[in-house]
C-alpha cells in the first residue's frame, strides 16, 4: 500500500484525536474531543523539536505517531529521537502500515543525525512489542509513568 | 542534607559529564569527554522545553538530571514531563539525594502543570526500579531503543 508522511496541519487535529482515541488502551485517557487540543498542538507545530505526522493512503488519514528530538549531553551529545502516540485507523491494521511508519521514522531519525529511536509502549500491547523487536528495536528499559493530577 | 538545585551553565558540563560517566551502565556509551558536549548543551540551554538542572550539596555538584517537557494530542493535550540522565554522584548515593532530586522533578512538573512525570531505566537498574516505585510509579511500559550508528 502506498503510503504519503507529512506533517500535520491544525485541519487534520480531529482526525488524529479520532485515531488517538480507536484504540481499548488509550480510550479511557484520550476520550474528551475539544478539550485543549487546539493549544497542544499549536505547541507542538511552534516547536522545532516536534513534528506530528499524518500518514495517508488514497487520500485518506490512515495513522499517526509524533516525534520529539531531544538533545542532551549522554549518549555523547547526540540526539534522542522518541516517538509517541503511533496509531494506525483499526480499519486499516495488519497490512504493514506500522511497519512502514516505524522505517519512516528511523529514516528520520538518521537524516537528522540522531544517535537513537527510544518509544515505550504500554505492557499490555504484547503484540505490539513483538512488532518493535522484529524490527529491530532492544526491549532494554523498564518504562515508568507518574500521572498528575 | 540541605540541596540546592538550578539550570546548568556552560561552566558545569564538565561535572555533569563526568556524573554522566560515573556509572557501570553509562560509562561504554558516554565516555569521551570533549566531543560535542558544548554544542549539545548549546541546544539544550537554548529549548524552552529542556531544562539541564544540577543538584548541590555545600558548593559541590552532586547530581544532575535533564526535563524535557512534551507538548501532545494524546493524554488530553497535556505535556508530558520527562527526566533522563539522572545520575547521583557515586561517593553520595544512599543518602536521600535521588529522592530529592525526583520530588523536585515532580514539584518542577506540577508547576508546570504536565499531565504525568516519565521516565525509563535500563533493565539491569533493579534497585533504582524499587526506588521509582516506592515514588508512585508504575512500571507500566516497556522502553525500547533502536541504536542508530
Amino acid at each position: 500500500m502506498p503510503l504519503s508522511f507529512r506533517t500535520a496541519t491544525r485541519d487534520d487535529v480531529p482526525a488524529i484525536v479520532s485515531l488517538l482515541v480507536d484504540d481499548p488502551i488509550s480510550a479511557s485517557r484520550d476520550a474528551r474531543p475539544g478539550l485543549d487540543y487546539e493549544a497542544a498542538f499549536e505547541a507542538i507545530d511552534a516547536d522545532p523539536r516536534n513534528e506530528l505526522i499524518v500518514v495517508e493512503s488514497d487520500g485518506e488519514i490512515v495513522g499517526t505517531m509524533q516525534m520529539t528530538f531531544i538533545p542532551g549531553l549522554s549518549r555523547r551529545g547526540g540526539e534522542r529521537a522518541q516517538v509517541e502516540g503511533v496509531r494506525v485507523s483499526s480499519k486499516h491494521r495488519n497490512q504493514g502500515i506500522g511497519g512502514q511508519m516505524m522505517k519512516w521514522a528511523e529514516r528520520r531519525a538518521r537524516e537528522r543525525g540522531c544517535a537513537l529511536v527510544q518509544l515505550t509502549s504500554d505492557k499490555a500491547r504484547v503484540d505490539a512489542h513483538r512488532f518493535y523487536l522484529s524490527l529491530g528495536y532492544e526491549a532494554s528499559h523498564e518504562g515508568f509513568k507518574l500521572l498528575l493530577s
